[in-house]
C-alpha cells in the first residue's frame, strides 16, 4: 500500500517550502512539503517532520522556525536543501539570514512561527507552529512540485 | 497579521479534496484545503478541520473518512461541498457510495483512513489517519487552486 500511497501523493500538486530553524550551536534547512496551514486565529501552521531529519535537533516547544515559500527561480535551493548538500553546507551558496530564526531572504514569502506542539506520530513529527511575523513579497510565482518534477 | 497571511496562503498551488464521513445518522462532505501527508509507515495524513464544520459530529477515533482528491472536471463538486448546499443537499448530484465511510466513486483517488488522533487546537482540529485502503485511478489531472480561482 505504501507504494500506492507514494504514486497519489506524486499526483498533488505541491508548493516547495524550505523549513529552517537554529539554535546557538547549529542551523539546518529541509525542504519540505508536508505542510498546511491550520488556523487563522491564530495565524498558524502545521508541518510533518521525520524524526531522524537533523532539524529536529533544535526543533522544540517555544523554539522559533522559518517556512520559506520558494519562487519558481529557486528550484537549485531545494535541491541543495533536500539532500544535494547536508548541514552547513546548504547555506553557503544563498541570502541565507542569521536571525532567530534563520531565514532565505529572497524567498517569495518567509512565514516565521513559534513552535507551539510537537506530536509524535509513527516516524513523524507533527509541529504546529503559531505564525509571530510574515514577508511577503507580493509575488505570485511559486515552485510547484508534481509528478516527479518543478512545474 | 491575519489579511497577510491569507494573502500568502493565497499564492499556494493547492491540489483540492473533499473530506466525506458518515456514521448512521447523518453523513457529510467537506472541500478541504488543510490536507498533508505525514508518514509512509504507516500511510499517514494529517488534516485541519475547523471544529464548527458539521463533519465533525461524525469523526472520532477510531472511525473512517475519506479523502476525494478531486479532477480537474469536477470543481462544480468543490463548489458544492464548500458552501454552495449545505448537509445532505451535497451528496444529491454526484456518485456517491454509502459505505464506511462514504465516498466519491469518480474522484482521481480516494484515500480510505482510520482517524488515529485528533489533536484540538485554537478554532481547529488536526485529525491523524491511517490509511487502509487507496483507490487510485492512474490519471494525474488532479483540481488545483490558486489565487482564488480553479488552475
Amino acid at each position: 500500500m505504501e507504494k500506492e500511497f507514494l504514486e497519489i501523493l506524486r499526483t498533488l500538486s505541491q508548493t516547495v517550502f524550505v523549513l529552517s530553524a537554529d539554535n546557538e550551536k547549529e542551523r539546518h534547512a529541509m525542504t519540505v512539503s508536508s505542510v498546511a496551514s491550520l488556523s487563522l486565529d491564530p495565524p498558524s501552521v502545521m508541518v510533518g517532520v521525520n524524526k531522524e531529519a537533523s532539524i529536529n535537533n533544535v526543533l522544540q516547544k517555544g523554539s522559533n522556525f522559518c517556512l520559506n515559500l520558494l519562487k519558481n527561480s529557486q528550484r537549485k535551493i531545494a535541491d541543495t536543501c533536500s539532500g544535494v548538500e547536508e548541514g552547513e553546507e546548504r547555506f553557503k551558496n544563498d541570502p541565507w539570514i542569521s536571525s532567530n530564526p534563520v531565514f532565505l531572504k529572497e524567498a517569495q514569502s518567509n512565514i516565521f512561527c513559534k513552535v507551539v506542539e510537537i506530536i509524535p506520530f509513527s516516524t513523524h513529527s507533527i509541529v504546529v507552529g503559531e505564525v509571530f511575523k510574515l514577508n511577503h513579497s507580493g509575488k505570485i510565482e511559486p515552485l510547484i512540485y508534481q509528478n516527479g518534477n518543478y512545474v
